[in-house]
This record gives structure tokens, C-alpha cells and sequence, in this order.
């Protein structure tokens, strides 16, 4: 069993890390941080999402974000578009990249965006037309892969069902979403497993909440099965509305370390990443998530500037 | 590749977790803390060490802890019994099975225990006798298994060199520590498979500290490799001496969810054992270190007691 040489990391921090801060982040710190991840060497940022501001007012600076963020040469800044509005409005704000999300879970489906998992995938037909005249990729986010707040297991053949339904709508490629961080290694397999057998293991992306410590044993058991795409997120920012005061996305720090370790190449400057979960967790006033965050912060001593607990 | 179908979980807390508390611990607090994780089914529990009180003032109350925790049937309180005269106190305190330890790291063996690695192994002889003569059985530790804090990586050779000298002088196992924290998956195998060629796998034991939250990724790999004994702590107890402020042992909880995922069989109770680092983190006045603990709590609602974060 080979493990992948180089794997991509997508940083969702300014995106799904932020996005449930009851605070008002300015707009001033997400360009920023969005600038200091490129520097550190992410070649894929989660910059935005172009929702109701209403459902999300985190995010109702979207089109300012786009039109301040200074763009790296080839670095994408993808951004969430749930719907045509979304989408049309993220062409105008300058997007190049966009996501649209569907549930492998039905009860998830309805509680989270008031509809049947068969009729939001409907809901994303006039978006993947949109994009496709665009030429612009879009990737399509399962979630609810590896669990379900409200249905709790959830069968390997229903994540393969709906991702090779937006695989074939046109979906470049495929998040795999552990939205509340239940899965362990063997269901991770077992889960691309299934959906291997219909989408290219190319084309998945592990996205792995850390809420229950498993991301990387996950992350680990996802790289034996071929995968070589992540997303995670700067200092572990974000948190799981299913368990309040619990962590959220796994944390870049933590995964580029295991990378590092591994020998695998992801172009990534950890001590740069380090400094910018540190920065990001004092505009937060709180301690960063990622535990090689805080250990390499202690390591450095009395200068550490967010590691208070 | 098939995994073990049952584990075994040494759980250290009473004594490599609280030995490094500033605040003396009651004994009464470990003596109850070694009741309730026997009540949630662990059936090895480290109990405290005989050391001299001014090396570790916390393990002062060592043969007052052994006379008064209750055992119960089946279940095993190993105690650390660094020299003879530690080991001949454990047996007046009725200890049935102890542990000695020793370094894969030179430099780390000078700084630690004063002497060089074989000058340590030699130390260990009238322990040896004196356990054989009694019939006791001897846990022998390796400490930087997989890095040093001041030599950085380890060779596995080193490893197996000082695991092989223990077991061929009579240890019953040989506890694998990565003391530090730092080690990552691929490198844990390369050290278990170095380790594998002189000790039978099924007497090798894992103890992996999750300073950098790699702990579940290496126990993962290392069940790939045969391993089925791992050293664990309830809550995460233990802090990291050589990164203050950062995590040590890795959390008995985040481990039996990780086994419970795997449909490994622990004999423990996960509702028990949460209860348990609840209720020790709040004698301590701060939340457990464990993710599942933090989650499971958080889940819990307002009743979660040590959920302060």
C-alpha cells in the first residue's frame, strides 16, 4: 500500500471556519487572512459564500472579500454558491471557483436547506449550467458522510448515491463531508470504498471535522485508499453547531504536520501556518484549536501570543 | 491487512497523568479516580510510583494509595519502580506487577536518569532478580521512540536495541513511548518493525503522547502492524514537560471511541469513562484534554460539569 507523494490542501478557514463566529469578523481580517494563508503556501482558499445574508451575516461582506483579496498567481479562492443568485452574484464579485452542497443524510437535508436531498440536487441544475457556459469548476460537498446529528449512521451506498449524482451533473469533484467528526478510520474506508466505485478517487476530497479527535486516523485511513485531497482549516477554526463548545474542522497545522511526517509533499510552510493560526486565534481572543499549534506556540515560549490557556 | 479484534488499554492517569501536577492531589482523589475507571471497565490501571517523594513530591503518598484503593477481581494496578528500593516498597505495599523504564536517547537518558542507556539497563538487574524471585511480573518502558527532544529522530534501531536488552532481561513486555509527542504514522511502523525483529509484536505496547494530536493516526498504523496494548490516560491527564501549556498522554476516551469505531472490543464503557475525566477535570479545575470528552459533554448540555471552555 502506497500513500500519495504530494496531496493539495484546501484552507476553509476564512470560509466554514469563520462563517459561525457570532462576532462580525471585518472585512479587514478575513483579506488578510485570506493573504497570509497564500503566503504560507496554500494554493487553494476558501475566500467566501455568496448566501442570504440573512442565513449568514458572517458572510454578507462576500463581494467586498473578492474585490480586496490580492489574488497569487496560481491560487484558486473558491466560494460557496448554494443557489443561481449565489452563483451570479459570485461571478460579479470575480470568482473563478465555486461549491454548491448536498446532504447524504435526508433528515440533514431537511432540516439544513428545507428540502429533499433529490430536489436540492435539482436546485443545483441552473448553477452547473451557469458554470458550465462559464467555464468555471465547481466542486460538489456531500455531507453527512460518515454521520448524521439526526439519523446517526449513515449507509456507505447513499454518500456514493448522491456523489455520483453531482459527479454526473458535472461536479469536478467531490467533498466528502464528516459534518459532526463521528467517523472512524474503518468507515472512512469503507464509505470511499463505496464511492470509489463511482466517482475517480481523484476527484474526492476528505473534508473531516475533528470534533471527536478522529481526523487525522481518518485522514490517515483516506490516504491508504488513494485520496490525495483535503480540506482543513488554519488554527482549527470553526466549531460544531451539533456540539456547541466542541472543535470543528481539523485543524491545516495538524494535517500538514502528519503530511510532513509522512514525507508527503503539500508546498506548505508550517511555521508560516503556525504564525498565521496565531494571529487569526488573537483576533479571536482565544487559544487556536490545532494541538501542533499550541505545542509549537509553547515551544516557542513567552513570545506565544494566543497560547493563554 | 486485518486488525486486532480485541485491545487492551493500560490507563496511566492516577500516576504518568497526575505526576506532574503543580498541586499535591489528594490521595483520597486517587484513590477514587483508580475505583471509578475500574468501574468503567478498565482492567489495567497504572496506580503510582516509587520514586523518591523529592524527585516526584506528587507520588509521595505511593504505599498509602496501595493500601487503600479497593481491587477488584481481574483487574491489574502496576505501579513504576524506577530501583530496588522502589521495588522492594512496592512489595511491602502489595504491588503484583511493575514497570521499569528506560531511554532510546542518550542524550535524553543523561538529562532524565543521569546515566548512559546501558549503565540504566544495568540498574535494572537486582529489579529483575528481585521480581523473578518473586514472581512479579516487569513492564520495561522505552522512552523517544520516535524523537528527542534534545536529539531530535530517533533511529529504530536504537529503539529495538533497548527494547530487545529489556526483554531479553526478562521483561514481560516493552512499553513503546513517544515521549515527546512528535512521531506520525509511517514512522511509528518503521520503529515497530525494527522493534518486531528482536521482541514478539504481541508484547510490544504503544505509548504515544498527543502533544502534536497525532496519538489516534499512530495508534491506527500501529494496529495495522499487530499491536493490541496501548498506554492511554482518562481525559488526557498529563501535561508535555518539553512544551508547556501543550498536551500529553493521549485521552482513554479519544482511544475507545477510535476502537469502539473499529468494532475493536475494550471491555469499557464510554459513558462511564467520560464521566470519569469529567469528574477528575473538575477536581483539577479545567476541562478534560479529550476531544470525545469535550464533545460527549457538550452534547450532554448544561449538566456537563467540566465543560468550562
Amino acid at each position: 500500500m502506497s500513500l500519495p507523494t504530494t496531496v493539495t490542501l484546501l484552507d476553509v478557514g476564512p470560509r466554514d471556519g469563520l462563517q459561525n463566529e457570532k462576532q462580525i469578523i471585518a472585512t479587514d481580517i478575513k483579506v488578510d487572512l485570506i493573504a497570509r494563508l497564500g503566503a504560507a503556501g496554500l494554493r487553494h482558499i476558501e475566500a467566501t459564500s455568496f448566501v442570504s445574508p440573512k442565513w449568514v451575516p458572517q458572510m454578507a461582506d462576500a463581494a467586498e472579500v473578492m474585490a480586496r483579496i490580492v489574488r497569487l498567481p496560481g491560487v484558486s479562492y473558491p466560494v460557496l454558491t448554494p443557489n443561481l443568485k449565489g452563483f451570479e452574484a459570485a461571478m460579479a464579485a470575480g470568482a473563478t471557483s465555486v461549491a454548491v452542497f448536498a446532504a447524504a443524510s435526508e433528515t440533514f437535508s431537511q432540516k439544513n436547506i428545507n428540502c429533499a436531498i433529490a430536489e436540492s440536487l435539482q436546485r443545483f441544475e441552473p448553477v452547473m449550467a451557469a458554470a458550465r457556459a462559464a467555464g468555471v469548476p465547481v466542486r460538489g460537498y456531500v455531507s453527512c458522510v460518515l454521520g448524521c446529528p439526526y439519523e446517526g449512521e449513515i449507509a456507505p451506498q447513499a454518500v456514493a448515491d448522491v456523489s455520483a449524482a453531482l459527479f454526473d451533473m458535472g461536479c469536478d469533484d467531490i467533498g466528502l463531508g464528516d459534518t459532526i467528526g463521528t467517523g472512524t478510520p474503518g468507515k472512512a474506508q469503507a464509505m470511499i470504498a463505496a464511492v470509489a466505485r463511482r466517482v475517480p478517487v481523484d476527484r474526492l476530497v476528505g473534508h473531516y471535522h475533528d470534533t471527536y479527535g478522529q481526523a487525522l486516523a481518518n485522514i490517515y485511513a483516506s490516504l491508504e485508499m488513494g485520496l490525495s485531497h483535503f480540506d482543513t482549516s488554519v488554527g482549527g477554526l470553526g466549531g460544531c453547531p451539533y456540539a456547541k463548545g466542541a472543535t470543528g474542522n481539523v485543524a491545516t497545522e495538524d494535517v500538514v504536520y502528519l503530511l510532513d511526517g509522512l514525507g508527503i509533499a503539500t508546498g506548505i510552510d508550517l511555521e508560516a501556518l503556525v504564525d498565521t493560526a496565531a494571529w487569526i486565534s488573537e483576533q479571536l481572543g482565544r487559544p487556536p484549536a490545532s494541538r501542533v499549534a499550541r505545542a509549537l506556540l509553547a515551544k516557542r515560549g513567552a513570545c506565544a501570543p494566543a497560547n493563554g490557556e
